[in-house]
């Protein structure tokens, strides 16, 4: 049995919360957010301890793991008390908004490798299938990666000022796909475009198409809009030597409908991360308290977390500056 | 190249000139109709030269072969004349609505091999696919049949009338689908209801299921509609030991729409047999002529008529009077 | 909170033992069995009690509601234990072997609305949503539905033996759907055959196909197979005057394949009902308990455990004897 | 009756040749080709004349339309000539090799529309529906395109050495597919690899991904393959505020398969341009008579051509030169 402390009582520490009642290995024990009334109900709602100051987490002799979903400004503090501490952690991503600041918490850490970035997608059913069956050479030699990812609506303006725009905030993810899948990245384009007037007053894009190449010459394209009307659009292609492998987006049921105008009409796309990706952060928390419990090194690790950092610094360059940037 | 003359210049005439004219090995040369302005036209239209009397066309020294698409109770008086002139036939079905008739018509050809009966559906690429990797034993052995088979809209009640009920009008297309991938069938049963009340005042069902064993053990089921709001339903499945091969019904295009609603909705399902069935009596007439010019024996058969017409009788019998038929 | 305990500790009845542990609602209090390894593993993974006779389920005040989950020929003698006891019940399917005895069941219970028949797929989420989309008005009027239910891998000898043969162990399932979806049937014929010798020695048939009528003049056909090699083969096609409403069968995952001979491929459909049904029993068991915890009367109802098993005794009399049965 | 002239009998002439044979308002009067054999042998198959010099198809009088399927070298010579003396042109993509010759093209016929360029992907059934759906405003404002093109498997050396490379020779197409569903592109960038090394050993790339960005703000992607072992892999999305419509591949029948392994495959994907595009090049014929027929300016033009050649030189200097190119 696991102790977990959830730091951060918003929409992602709630997931998490979830997540770790339901798990046989996991017992939650503290929840800890500036809020009270947050953290009270949360603390509450899973019968655990709560707290305002994350320092009561890092000392707490109740707590073995400390699952980090506070804001993005943070995380590097929190994740070098943690592990200070003697804690094991499982950190939202991105592991910071400035590149510097992981690379200097990256530096601190050494060798440690008890830091596991909340990478949900690596977990999901569908895209870890894909990737299983890559490794297992199903479609021969990987050489182009497809990933699209549109959320169903735009956040508001608050939230994408304090963000550090779409390609450390949303990109992120798929960053981590196309590492996830390819080797190292040496080439990343970016364009991006507005179609929403509230995020362009930000200064920043709400649609972005990115390409990359790694230094084995395999190229990836990302495509991404923070709107969607048909829902929470989540595909994904591998194209290899001798085949595809792809991932379809999921819908709430397997109903199709033929009517007058239409044939094989399945129902609207899963609307958002809660529900498309609820299995996703069971199998990573599985995977993280298996990883705990044997004393193995995480995975995806906060080297994964920096690297994903790194192409969005490097596509946010590229869109802004009108280049392409080399790694 | 072989000379055909058409008997019928109705709707599925049409269709075989169609054919015909596009046919690099055929050349139509008479098209006979007791409406001189039906066969006036439809001659001008493919350069042919035109008739009223059937007589002529069975001693036109123009005429290899002669495609039939005259009303069913002319069918056998048609196939036995251009037979006993040494023309070569292809017969639309139903082969007769009598069973007697058919019975005596093949007794009379005797080994007469000449025949075929135009089962168009057997040659349609899809459901010949499936026969195909069944007979191939990709599904190890056939186990299980099942046939849907619906038409946009029903047919006016004179139409009905005249059809000798939807069995032998309808259903036959599918009973010799049955036997297209069944061994010999020994046990009928039907049931059918009525949503279409101009037809239940003919007598006539305008919805039917019926369920069919074989000699062997096999059974199929057959699922009618005279209507179907969403397109011209033409789907089957076959089940056996090591898996199921099945037919989707076809649409236009391979466009797929996402929206706020629903995702993956194709366009409606191509709308009747014009349509759906086009490669289907393209690849018909193609068998025909193959046959004709190799001196091959014809298949579908004259019996593979005849057997048709004896299960839809036997279904009549079987929903009329409410039991089982044993064949 | 429901205090819940659970008569059979087999394969059905983990799975409601699991599904009782998830639910908020509900606390599993004991376990009862037999088999005493049996009962006191159940209980031991679940934190509960066990017992080997079901008389101390029935006496207990740690006990509020029974899930009747034993040997079919008692389930009756344990419904009226149970409700004379006080106790709500959620018995599996079928009500009973017999239909006298389901029939006397029925009238002891008189008006008692407290039994609740553990009919899983009416809250499949999938057929779920077509039922509700049907009676919206969706597809206009109903008027042919299809199901198709195929189990991956027929059961040993022994089980059949005891079983009561398949239409009433097996087909009772799509019997309750049929029941589900249209009015009140009329009209039954069944066909079965063999494709396991074992089976067949048993006296009962491993494939069947049935049809239906009901009052209103609605069509059902069933077909059902005993073993499938593509895995657990469950859809349904709700047909009517403005369309149609269709499940397809589930996969683990959203995967698509392209290779050198095929394009679109999925993965294997999800292996059998614990799987498949997952979602089925969790959501039943909601509407258990909330009946229950609201007091209203159980749906789908002892009566509708009735009317399935009548269903079930009509066809296994109509395929044995070989005629339509009127009822 | 439009007479019609093809020079060029190779590949690409015969697939005009076959659509020209079939449609009745088209007569195949001259064919043109260098080699003899190859002249003379289609012309017999056709019943239509032939020539050496396409001098001859300029000055005949039987000749009211040239389609030129001739060495992209020779594009703009013929056109002019043709032009000249007084022949409606189809000319095959891309209008030349060196944008300068282009305009000199251009500029020389001023504002002739006698000219049609063959883009026959904007005549496909399934993309042109996707083009009038998008503009009937069914997916709200086009944001984003994707377009995914991949041949079957990669030509020889010799013929990449003289095609003007991939993104002139291949990619054309793609950027037409843009040009035909945004406004004006302003942005190119384009990357390419290599997983074919004699396609390398000619200075071309056998893989690359290009994003353009348009003055009103939208983005696409093209996603091209010199080689795809699933087939003829020929794919669009388009994105919008209300949604998104995409073509799938096509098959060459609706089979579906389930076995032990896997469920709902299809059979390859459609093998190459002959054969996926054949209602393309019929419709493009169809398209281009009703134009000369009616007097009508052709549509695409020769400035469609143009401009699709100026994206393919943009996207080569972007590729060889690493940078984004601003037009």
């Amino acid at each position: 049995m696991t102790r977990i402390a959830i730091i951060g009582a918003g929409r992602i520490g709630r997931v998490h919360a979830r997540s770790v009642l339901a798990h046989p290995q996991a017992e939650l024990t503290l929840i800890c957010d500036p809020f009270e009334v947050t953290a009270r109900k949360l603390a509450a709602e899973h019968g655990a301890a709560w707290c305002l100051d994350p320092a009561k987490v890092f000392v707490s002799e109740e707590v073995d793991a400390v699952i980090i979903g506070s804001p993005t400004r943070f995380h590097v503090e929190h994740i070098l008390a943690a592990i200070a501490a003697g804690k094991k952690v499982l950190c939202e991503k991105p592991v910071a908004l400035d590149l510097a600041e992981a690379e200097r918490c990256l530096s601190e850490l050494g060798d440690n490798t008890d830091v596991m970035m909340g990478f949900n997608r690596r977990f999901d059913p569908t895209f870890s299938e894909i990737h299983r069956r890559v490794v297992d050479g199903e479609i021969g030699d990987l050489q182009q990666l497809t990933v699209v990812s549109r959320d169903p609506s735009a956040p508001l303006a608050e939230y994408v000022a304090g963000s550090g725009g779409i390609f450390k905030d949303m990109t992120i993810h798929d960053f981590d796909m196309v590492r996830f899948f390819l080797d190292d990245i040496v080439e990343v384009v970016a364009m991006g475009t507005n179609v929403d007037e509230a995020i362009k007053a930000e200064g920043d894009f709400d649609q972005v198409m990115v390409t990359l190449k790694s230094a084995g010459g395999r190229m990836a394209t990302i495509i991404n809009s923070r709107t969607c009307a048909f829902g929470y659009d989540q595909r994904l292609e591998a194209f290899g030597s001798e085949g595809a492998l792809s991932a379809d987006n999921l819908t709430a049921t397997a109903v199709r409908q033929a009517s007058r105008h239409q044939s094989q009409a399945k129902s609207r796309v899963m609307d958002f991360f809660l529900d498309r990706y609820v299995d996703a952060y069971r199998l990573e928390l599985d995977a993280f308290l298996a990883a705990v419990q044997e004393g193995r090194p995480m995975s995806p690790s906060l080297r994964d977390g920096y690297e994903a950092l790194r192409l969005a610094d490097a596509a946010m360059v590229s869109a802004h500056e009108g280049r392409i940037i080399r790694l």
